[in-house]
């Protein structure tokens, strides 16, 4: 169902009067919509897919990296799955309408603290279509209205995506404006999304550090910080040579890519020795390139030197940045210095050693003798995440559904005034 | 104790390592500490007040308005009320370390949500000099340091009373670097305070309307945006006189210039000629001043007309706009176009009303046969109440101490991988 308003306000001002109805529907109404979609999106496979070869043709011929156009291709499997992921967030507990607060005055004044869908999310993220239908699927499971903003090269891909979603909600009797894309209004519609208080309440942006950096530093509306990842695992001297090893492969060898992988290794001087050259040794043997200081390179073999920009990188890829430190408070200070606050984790045998990490790190998630990989909506047990917050305002780490909504006090009283 | 760092961003640095050794203190060393501060406040009476001398005579010079300079103004006795407030709050529970979330996966990683201090909490505020020890307070009973900006007329005033916490803070051992004021650098401290990420944890700005759009559209840093309220009471076709008329004149009367005071009556048209007349003439016996819509004219006398900016206006005075509304859907429809989101309330005898009202009203509070005054800190039991919020993000309504906290998770494992 296509969008016919002219402006970014005329659809964020649809956005939020189609909110007001959906905040309002039944648990059952909304996880029956999610499965609409679902049957919609395996229903149009051919159209999207279609849709989705204009966007790869025109990206291959931009010079799009492989990565990016892996990234951006939706074959008939990946469309499927996609539907397979809405219907299980159409599975999970309503989020809405929680009593999170219950007190009586003395006066009898009966308040409630009750959950409540936001009403219009925003969503700036980069050309990967998956995010189109995911954003969309968690926002409208929370009672929420959307305005998606994705990346210009996925264009054909989302607007196919969100012609089929909008469907779906009509056939389901639900106001389809419910769902809306500036996509086809450039930067101009990110712009106006960003400045759009009033009519959009939160804005979760999806991406690379610089689009995340761009969406915090230009948005008047409220912004929930997702992502950017430059994590450490400390090795103390009191580390167990098998867990180090175990949990440092593990966390920068299994998902590369991701931003909870570890990043940058802080080994204590007094346990180098023996642990350096067969923990660089295990990560090599996983094909992971050492970035290290002349002790690591010292102490094993094949060990590129470390550069300055080494400890503030997101490699994002098998390379992994290594560093002797003093003791504890070294550790801690270069935490300190080049941490984005995303997780950070010790291997220690050293309880007093374990409880220092875990009072005086600064992080959404802090981790004593576990891979840095848990710190996932999945893992922590939410069902759905809607990204990973490293801020400190609203949320912070893995966010679920509940993060998607807010709160408002409800009093009931019979005819009580203030003293 | 005066503060030497020469530039905004140096006193940010300052107040942010501070910050961690205070995340780290106990529960009794917070108390202390603000009893300390409570008692170097009534110790220091005569410097203060001489200091807020010269702000007075400042502000009179500059032509101030006499309700400025009495907000501005301390006399001994409100410097003494000031201290005793700091010592109510030194009372208050800890809200740091309260575990929020605690759950062991299947492979024994256990997880807590704890509530943690933000770290630097800024302020920006107007001309009272209250406001400095307030937030100074509450921020490091919570465990947090805080950057202060306040009205340049009060300048003297925050400068003696900044003087003496820090030296309060000395004295218990603790660093005094986590009490800063930005004051003395006049517009250039405001801008520094809203643009130092990373420096600066949340901003709490506290004033007119102006200033918190000023500072919500100039920020990077995250801001919590408290206060303004235009807020209705709806008298709907139900409504019991007796009701009416007792919560319209306190909701106006008892304390008009707050932000939990009524601002507009709607009135259903099929009791206006019922509740019209003896509510306008309770508020005009309180010496209110009506605006009115045609019909209010038509049936009460003394109303003056409502211009179409009324419905707009946070009067903030002994006036108030009333309208005859259609019914539910025209007071909502009202109530959506010119509500601040602050607190919203219906006198009815009519549950279902009272029902369709609590559910489609998005406000931070909203009420059924209550007086809006009860928007407060301290009416909803908090103990403090650092302010209202009126947006969805971290907290909405009325915020007490935990509402300065954010949230870690620890993760305590013993070797897990992810599969």
């Amino acid at each position: 169902m296509t969008i016919t308003a002219a402006t970014p306000q005329e659809r964020m001002r649809s956005a939020r009067t189609a909110s007001r109805s959906l905040g309002l529907l039944t648990d059952a109404a909304k996880a029956d919509l999610l499965r609409g979609i679902a049957d919609a999106i395996d229903a149009n496979v051919t159209v999207i897919v279609a849709a989705n070869t204009e966007d790869v043709a025109r990206g291959r011929a931009d010079g799009l990296t492989p990565g990016l156009v892996d990234r951006l291709t939706l074959d008939e499997a990946r469309v499927r799955s996609l539907a397979a992921a809405v219907r299980d967030v159409a599975e999970l507990p309503d989020p809405v309408g929680r009593v999170l607060d219950d007190r009586v005055l003395d006066n009898g004044l009966h308040l409630q603290k009750v959950s409540v869908p936001f009403g219009v999310i925003g969503s700036i993220y980069e050309a990967r279509p998956n995010v189109t239908v995911d954003i969309a699927a968690l926002a409208l499971r929370s009672g929420n209205a959307v305005v998606l903003r994705g990346g210009s090269a996925a264009q054909s891909s989302n607007a196919a995506l969100i012609s089929v979603m909008r469907g779906a909600l009509a056939d389901a009797g639900v106001d389809p404006e419910a769902i809306q894309t500036v996509d086809d209004f450039g930067r101009d519609g990110a712009r106006a999304l960003m400045r759009a208080r009033g009519l959009v309440d939160v804005l979760v942006p999806r991406g690379s550090a610089q689009l995340i950096e761009t969406v915090v530093t230009e948005s008047s509306v409220p912004v929930i910080e997702t992502g950017a990842g430059v994590v450490h695992i400390v090795l103390d001297a009191s580390a167990p040579l098998e867990w180090a090893t175990d949990i440092v492969v593990n966390a920068k060898v299994q998902r590369p890519s991701v931003c909870n992988a570890v990043e940058t290794l802080l080994v204590h001087r007094d346990a180098a020795a023996r642990l350096v050259p067969p923990v660089v040794a295990a990560l090599q043997a996983q094909g992971v390139t050492v970035h290290g200081d002349a002790t690591t390179a010292a102490l094993a073999s094949g060990v590129v030197a470390a550069t300055a920009e080494d400890w503030a990188t997101e490699h994002m890829s098998l390379d992994i940045s290594v560093r002797i430190v003093d003791g504890l408070d070294d550790a801690l200070a270069h935490i300190r210095e080049y941490s984005t606050q995303h997780t950070e984790s010790i291997i220690t045998a050293d309880d007093a050693v374990a409880e220092r990490f875990l009072a005086e790190v600064d992080a959404a998630v802090v981790m004593v003798n576990a891979s840095t990989r848990f710190t996932d909506g999945g893992e922590f047990g939410f069902g759905a995440e809607v990204g990973i917050s490293t801020q400190k305002l609203h949320a912070r780490g893995p966010m679920g559904l509940p993060e998607l909504t807010t709160t408002k006090w409800l009093a009931r009283g019979a005819g009580q005034i203030r003293a």
